[in-house]
């Protein structure tokens, strides 16, 4: 017993983040990380080697509070925990998303076969063929768009698309959509709907020609109660307007789910559930919108983009492979300088949801207090994610973070060049190097302080920077941004051992609102109804605040 | 000597947050806080003890970890450290942005004086009488706008309004645009333009008609690099246009500033030093705008909302004044639970960047490491805001709030009613019920957290929130909503004893910018140039980054 017991402990301890020794090693190199305020600290030799270069993203990292040392443990640390082998794994279909001896999903995670479309021998190779199978659903869509053979009852082309959807079907879509926008086919535009609240669905209603508007709802259940909801809000407004909703509305969902009925829709394109939400823009939850909005091929550079990440992604060597990179000096910054948050920080205002798509991917991914083994984490797991676009930002709360007295560790990134190309000179520079200037600026000051007499003027500097920068925001980058993040976040997941697929943490709330709205539901049927007997405390809370409609609360 | 030495010490320590009976007491009371997963802990009476009422927003927050004896230290906190008597002191005109020995601003804070407009005898009548004249200013001109006495060349009204500013002249205009959206005159619309990314105002500028277009152009100091930038911009589409700036341009900005010209404005409108860009929502910086899509006596019920929460701030019981409520339980969560975060999570899509607002308001303010007398901090002052809204982010990052392994004490904000009053029933309850419902459930959830065998579906409660509820989001309970944050931010400041008023913070990262953009214009000017003799670290970085235009990076 005692033999078998110490089996289990030392298999157990194998995967025990803390436990790695290369952990232990970086928790004494964060006594004294590298000092970026010392003179010559940013050498011209530190920032030229202290860069990853990739066909579109070069991370440029020597603003970290890294040196060799610390380097060579993180990429200890990769290999120790195997972070490498999972990932190959992961992308030939291996079941990562469970709890080792506990109820849980139990399913793949295979949001790369998505963008694994050119491959002769793709890894998971009947994933791909269903991507592919959607992707031709959706290529022979758009192409009977183009050709007119699906119009309106009048005969006339479709000119927007109400986008319905929430969490995953909107936070990705909807930061690529604005990311892209500049290469939109003029003629076509997109409109999202996510919140159960009635003004979002009223907002982007009114003013709507809906009689020349797509609906495509997005749900892999199905059973979503904010899309259903709002779905049959504008149902109704169809209704109102005497349009057939056959003839506009688009399924985007899983196979078999409730909505995948050919009655109520025009055209059902499938999800399936080895892809999570917050990995889903690159599938039919992305897909259909962005190709009728970008058009086919467009989207497909977006998939381009992501592969090429994707087979980046394999490279064992942590300076030759941007994903990782970027999870290890998360790692060092949160487990081991002690930050609890992130800033991303795009110098791109196209860019200006990403950092809430990122919000969902990462702290959904990694918010966890269990490892896969159901025992309770002895580390930090994933940081808090937020953002908004530089210069915005700068003049907003970047103030804390060169002043304040908590460390906020910073991903920038910009690009080289604009989207639009429609620029202006003035004091003998164009917008977009002003844009990228104040960049690279903000990166230096936080890393190095200034001395003052005036202490109200002195910056502490060693806040610690990346920077990724591309030459132009197009669709192919923005796939290779996308899955440079989601790796990132893979990454990290497998390194503190953890399930970054499942979302347990979402249940909970579930019930107990669906517990309130049964009090608030039997109580608009029958004014004597009282939940106080079996729920004394959801109960006073709805009364508390006023919740029950007037004259019904007393 | 000596003698003098102590009653500096004394003076000082007097001011000392650390050091205030009630910190140290409080401190102690950390060790132990209520414990809200216990049964009963939710119990009505604390749930219904908890609630501070008030004519538009009640505060509960029986969900904070508090009990009798951390809100008796909470109110002696705010008597220990006289927030009060600032509080009075800043709305007669103290000069409290300064820092005491040192260089500083050294101005009045009197955005308070911008709403107290309908009082017999003011507390900064100078103030007052400015602001009353800048508004007679504005009712003229959108009087002329509705009279048709100012159109454009053809004779036709103005459609449309651009916004151009950036931080302070954006996001709170911004963002108060955007949640009283709903309450817009329909013939008008307002864009806006802020970041120097020459995409942002492409994006703005393509599909706009300029001929039917007033642009109102804000900055305080009239020198703005980006809002002088975006201007140019947009002025020479006007000339492309073949169209007049001088008919279509707007200024907001200081008496005397170089933009107060009217050679180049149809009008100026002013702000003054005593109001700070973070704070300036409610002046001229917000009004044009607001007064142009809304109608002036609408942004008069923003006015009368603000004015009401300045006039109960003054309240000294803690439990009877909502902004110095939540200022408290903000330092009760983060000083002494440790909570190096702050969510603000509104339920109400038109709230959608009220969180950005927030971000600026509070760590712009906040974000300091100096206290007044210019001495090091010893305690943290502010923290880290962040949010999206619900239920939005219940599909998204709620994870991590509720399963992760970081506290984020979160502040709710809903409403009863929806704006629109566009609903629907499904399964026996309206889209706002169960906006509410969710709302109240993600509270209760996170605070009593969920016991189960499965360590996955474990979740340890003792997550802190408040919640703030109105009946729905009017002009005026927006006023009131933006001054109850502008107050609890100013609150805390006075707590911490440090300077909410200045931005040392963001001076450093200009001076970098410049330096570079300096390097960018001297090369496109002499192929040979090289800043590499003077600034090394920048001229690599532009190097390594290759900022510099194709073909000159090397």
């Amino acid at each position: 017993m005692a033999g078998e017991e110490i089996v289990m402990d030392s298999v157990s301890d194998d995967k025990n983040f803390s436990r790695f020794p290369a952990c232990v090693r970086l928790k004494q190199l964060a006594h004294a990380p590298y000092d970026l305020t010392q003179p010559e600290a940013l050498n011209g030799k530190r920032l030229e080697a202290y860069v990853c270069r990739t066909p579109h993203f070069d991370l440029l990292y020597g603003t970290q509070r890294i040196d060799e040392a610390v380097l060579e443990c993180l990429q200890d640390l990769a290999d120790q925990s195997g972070v490498i082998e999972q990932f190959k794994q992961m992308k030939q279909g291996a079941v990562l998303n469970r709890i080792e001896g506990f109820d849980s999903e139990s399913r793949q995670v295979l949001h790369t076969a998505c963008r694994d479309i050119s491959s002769a021998s793709p890894k998971a190779p009947e994933a791909v063929a269903q991507a592919k199978r959607e992707l031709g659903k959706l290529a022979a869509f758009l192409n009977d768009l183009d050709e007119k053979r699906i119009v309106n009852h009048r005969g006339e082309t479709f000119t927007d698309l109400l986008h319905v959807g929430i969490g995953g079907s909107d936070l990705g879509p909807r930061a690529l959509y604005l990311a892209l926008a500049a290469y939109r086919r003029p003629e076509r535009r997109v409109h999202f709907i996510s919140n159960v609240d009635p003004d979002d669905a009223a907002a982007v209603l009114n003013g709507l020609d809906l009689s020349r508007t797509l609906v495509n709802v997005v749900s892999k259940s199905g059973t979503t109660l904010e899309t259903l909801t709002n779905e049959e809000l504008v149902r109704n407004a169809f209704k109102r307007a005497e349009l057939d909703p056959g003839r506009h509305f688009l399924a985007v969902t899983g196979e078999n789910s409730p909505m995948d009925d050919p009655e109520r829709y025009l055209r059902s394109f499938y999800m399936f559930d080895y892809i999570g939400g917050r990995y889903s823009a690159t599938s039919m939850v992305g897909a259909v919108m962005l190709g009728f909005a970008l058009g086919f091929s467009q989207f497909q550079e977006i998939l381009k983009g992501a592969n090429e990440i994707d087979m980046l992604a394999e490279e064992p060597d942590i300076r030759k492979n941007p994903a990782l990179l970027l999870a290890l000096l998360g790692i060092w910054n949160h487990n081991f300088l002690g930050c609890e948050t992130l800033a991303v920080l795009p110098y791109s205002q196209a860019l200006v949801r990403f950092a809430a798509h990122l919000q969902q991917c990462d702290m959904e991914s990694n918010g966890k207090s269990i490892d896969r083994q159901g025992r309770e984490l002895n580390h930090q797991s994933g940081p808090i994610v937020w953002g908004e676009p530089g210069t915005n930002g700068q003049h907003a709360f970047y103030q804390l973070i060169h002043q304040g007295t908590t460390t906020v560790p910073v991903e920038f990134i910009g690009f080289r060049k604009s989207q639009y190309d429609q620029d202006i000179l003035i004091q003998g520079t164009s917008s977009q190097e002003k844009l990228l200037a104040n960049l690279l600026a903000q990166s230096l000051a936080l890393a190095t302080g200034q001395k003052n007499v005036n202490p109200n003027k002195r910056f502490a500097g060693n806040r610690p920077s990346s920077i990724l920068i591309a030459d132009r925001l197009t669709p192919r980058t923005m796939g290779a941004l996308l899955a440079l993040y989601e790796t990132k976040v893979v990454f990290q997941g497998f390194a503190w051992n953890i399930n970054s697929f499942d979302q347990e943490g979402v249940q909970l709330g579930k019930v107990l609102a669906n517990r309130l709205l049964g009090h608030l539901s039997a109580r608009r049927q029958d004014d004597s109804y009282s939940g106080a007997d079996t729920d004394m405390t959801g109960w006073t809370l709805l009364k508390t605040a006023r919740a029950f409609p007037a004259g019904q609360d007393e």
